[in-house]
């Protein structure tokens, strides 16, 4: 059985031109990029090249503002507790409730260290209030930090208009931004657009290039402290040896995605808008996760009320079928969703959440694929399900108090 | 011209049988090892592989003792700055002046957030002083840093010795050892011999497995705080999608070095003895740095009085052969070895010191083609330098005052 992998943000498949790229650096270019001798030039000359591609394809920013890195987890440690180092005068930090793991965790690391970090709510869209930041701002604001888009529901943040208000109200707070949901998937303008951004993260394994590399742009000026600490790499910015392979392949990857770039938006939007329509249509009760708001076009987060989310995906998985239950980096978890509790999502509809996300690999026969199993899916759960009884009106007394979520709305 | 490589402590050719190990996660098994679905089991379970096979071969420890990082560097970023935020009632550091900067420069920073750190000094033979360690041990020491062999000159420090010593003297302490140059090279034996270290750090592309992966043995009960923070990857210690190939190639490349232990060990001990007597019989003031230390067996330090290591390494690379003065890590600056300079070995010397280090892919051929050349290379820059004549009695005044260090010893 041919599998659908429509999981993509969760991780990607690489793509052959990466593994293409990469390859002599596995092979005879071995030689450590910071040696003095001749053999030498050729891997430190791949990452020059790699830095400058990567540097003309975010806007053309310097490519000295470029900072290699092993994934978009060590990129936002990097930026956040690098600011926080580098600014020790001030002690509050801006987010949202809604950020990916590595960028919640670090602020809720940083409320044990001593710092106040204000956690901005989303609407039931899930999108953020612009008014909410700005009441948050203050004197001793060192940080705000703030993602591209979400991982979960793909709602996009307006990020030009809120790293423009922060660095407006003040030009001494970073603003920094978890892009690792939109490079390779918008297009980013560092110099135009996102001209008041300071840093931002990215990793590979979201375009098409491996897992074990990311970036982190730093915009010349930006108080900010090295993280990794240790040698003279990355101009001293980050210690340890590079990962000459997964660099080189991280800027063919972005490269594809900038060349593919209008023909997959275009082809994937329609793919997940046939898919939304036709889901919508032929199940009950069914509702889409940040639907009305602005969203990337890949991604498609449903509500399947009164069911398992995992119950969904376990069947998917029978039929080949890759998706996921909020994002792969909390699965396995009982917890509802961090994202979709933030949105107020009803206790019955976020335990039935399923994520589809697609690449430019995704094709009208996945989707055909979903559709040919998932109604069915759903309503085979719901004759099960001691929630969909109550629902419809015969209610089994030991399933009702579920109803209610635990924290008590 | 083919290449002589004989800089292996810096980095390492990728085994061919290590690329192999990890082509199909770099191809169809791409999948999120942390997904629900059927196809996620194959790469979570080349994870779980690979970590049993780590655990087996460092004389076999629990698998979930084993973590996996990017390099060494951000392994000894997470033992000491996780130790020292796991322990912040203790605020003494203990480790020594020859660490590489990945130990060294995370020691300083610790100094700049304000805990003491004592650095052990070294003698002229590149040995540590057990009584210094005995002596700066105290009620407040959190942490001892120690490495287990030199990069620079290999002598093998008795990591066993110290480390039993530590924890005898008080069982709060941490004892951590940067390994990255022994794992491959020596056997490590974590429930034998090694059995009071804590922790201890190395790196993949020290022996045959690419460059941008690592591991840190944390023993269980080891008191140490995720030092990248994010989702719940490697049981919530460090977040990040995981580097699958890498760990893969990890796990190969260390059973590829068991395999070939006893024959590598005996071959290269040869390779180098034989460099080593040769260079030492045909030129005239020439030092073997830690040569009457415990080394390992791959590595040949010297000096030659009155030139410029760079300038050595640059007529070696014309002639195709690969060393190195220096660390990689430090290479491009004009400060002398940190190494060599807490040997105090004479800064006439300091400046002319070549590192080279083999491999199980070196042979014969590649020592007589260095012993060809090296020789000759050494009398022409000698012939060349201002501080040969000043040492032969013809004095050139303006260099006079150059056989003087800056340091002034």
């Amino acid at each position: 059985m041919s599998i659908v992998y429509a999981d993509n943000n969760a991780t990607t498949q690489v793509a052959p031109e990466v593994v293409q790229a990469m390859t002599p650096y596995l092979g005879e270019q071995y030689f450590n990029p910071s040696s003095m001798y001749e053999a030498a030039r050729v891997p430190a000359k791949a990452i020059a090249d790699a830095r400058a591609t990567i540097a003309r394809l975010l806007g053309g920013v310097r490519p000295d503002e470029i900072l290699f890195t092993s994934c978009a987890t060590e990129s936002n440690n990097a930026a956040i507790f690098g600011a926080v180092k580098a600014n020790p005068a001030r002690r509050h930090v801006i987010t949202t409730a809604v950020e990916h793991p590595a960028v919640l965790n670090v602020c809720k690391e940083l409320e044990r260290d001593g710092l106040e970090v204000t956690f901005l709510p989303v609407d039931a869209r899930g999108r953020l209030d612009v008014a909410d930041l700005v009441r948050a701002l203050r004197r001793e604001t060192l940080l705000v930090s703030i993602m591209h888009a979400n991982n979960e529901t793909g709602v996009i943040f307006p990020i030009a208009e809120v790293a423009r208000i922060t660095k407006e109200t003040d030009p001494g707070i970073v603003f920094h931004t978890d892009a690792t949901q939109t490079v390779g998937k918008l297009r980013i303008d560092l110099t135009g657009e996102l001209a008041h951004v300071d840093m931002l993260s990215f990793s590979g394994h979201k375009l098409h290039a491996p897992k074990g590399v990311g970036a982190l742009f730093i915009r010349r000026g930006t108080r900010c402290r090295p993280f990794l600490v240790g040698g003279h790499q990355e101009s001293g910015r980050r210690g340890g040896t590079e990962n000459v392979p997964y660099i080189v392949g991280l800027a063919r990857a972005l490269e594809l995605a900038a060349e593919t770039h209008e023909s997959t938006e275009e082809r994937i939007h329609h793919l997940r808008g046939h898919l939304e329509a036709e889901l919508t249509a032929r199940i009950p009760l069914l509702q889409v996760n940040g639907g009305e708001a602005e969203r990337l076009s890949n991604t498609l987060n449903i509500s399947c009320h009164f069911i398992e989310g995992e119950g969904i995906l376990y069947q998917l998985s029978e039929h080949g079928i890759c998706a996921s239950s909020g994002s792969a980096c909390t699965s396995g978890s009982l917890e509802p969703s961090h994202v979709l509790s933030a949105m107020k999502v009803p206790f019955t509809a976020a335990h039935g959440s399923v994520r589809f996300s697609f690449s430019r690999y995704n094709t009208e026969a996945d989707v055909d694929r979903i559709l040919a199993v998932f109604p069915g899916i759903v309503s085979n759960l719901r004759r099960l399900s001691p929630y969909w009884d109550v629902q419809r009106g015969c209610p089994r007394p030991e399933a009702e108090h579920m109803l209610r979520s635990p924290d008590g709305d």
